[in-house]
């Protein structure tokens, strides 16, 4: 439906941004950005995703100067507090604990960049998900698939925790980790892509 | 983090459903059910999806005497118009260009029945998907790559049509056609599947 006019490049290691991206057909390059995700003292949950996007596209930058860039950095928040990736098993089991039976807000925020031009693009989405109460056994027994080891939040939505996800307000892929309309809407703007138009259309 | 303790059938060609289902760790056979799908004239489109998803279990019950038969149906409903597959290019074009700036609901039926013992368990939920607003350059784009022809509503909400899922409201797996939580909760109820507790836990 899309395709790529402008050298992109994806700076995650998520394979669900990849797969979301890929799925549209986009074509990209991949990147790696190493940088320390610690929220500032007084940060607002929403300043703090914002410039982990941010600093993760400009991580990479210096490597591809004539391409663009797209960072993105998704957080899950409870009562203004940010859960990150748990740790260990025993900060997963708090998480969840947590998080069962209750609402709690997903921010996603992504940045494309283009070092050549200067161009610096980030924006925000913000969804809410409802999951169903669990009993320690779910919560166990959900642990040792392993899966929730290294998701923000202690939870895959696309997984097996997508068992427990019992209803969403806003944007579905925002909940995955990139919030497709958004991505695709920038993405047209700034002529990185362009959709695919048969003659006869 | 299930196991399979009864036998289970699902009555369903949607590969939608398959990995939904397959991606729970659940095992089943297959089936395909093969019914007319017509809404009766004054039929709620609630009372209609619910008699899909049981026609569809009670079709193969005879060929499974002995086991659980799964069966779900999926529409989606705009100002309560039923919007079903599209049956050729210029009904998805029209499909699409009235759900396309609206919020449309999505309703998915499931029906669990056990020929032997006579248990008949049909289960409702709903969902409302907000669509965005689409040129008829991004219609004709889209129905171009094949994706909206087998689709309820002319598009999936897990492809390519992701990018134009502004919004949801209720269970994401309800609007890809199998509402997980709730055929979790059953399949356990009726011991058809059991949580897989490691002996620490």
């Amino acid at each position: 439906m899309y395709k790529t006019i402008a050298p992109l490049v994806l700076a995650s290691q998520s394979p669900r941004r990849r797969e979301l991206l890929g799925r549209m057909g986009i074509e990209f390059s991949l990147a790696s950005a190493d940088i320390d995700e610690f929220c500032r003292p007084d940060e607002e949950a929403s300043d703090f995703v914002c410039r982990m996007a941010e600093e993760k596209a400009l991580a990479v930058a210096g490597e591809f100067p004539g391409s663009w860039i797209l960072a993105a950095d998704t957080i899950v928040v409870l009562q203004g507090e940010v859960l990150g990736k748990p740790e260990d098993r025993s900060a997963a089991v708090k998480m969840l604990s947590k998080i069962a039976g209750n609402r709690h807000q997903v921010l996603t925020a992504f940045t494309l960049y283009h070092a050549a031009t200067e161009s610096l693009i980030t924006r925000l989405d913000s969804s809410r998900v409802k999951i169903a109460a669990l009993s320690a056994k779910q919560i166990s027994a959900y642990i040792d698939t392993g899966e929730p080891l290294d998701k923000a939040g202690s939870y895959a939505v696309q997984g097996l925790g997508g068992a427990f996800v019992e209803a969403i307000e806003g944007s579905p892929t925002n909940v995955i980790g990139l919030p497709l309309p958004l991505v695709i809407n920038e993405l047209l703007l700034n002529k990185i892509i362009t959709l695919i138009v048969s003659p006869g259309d």
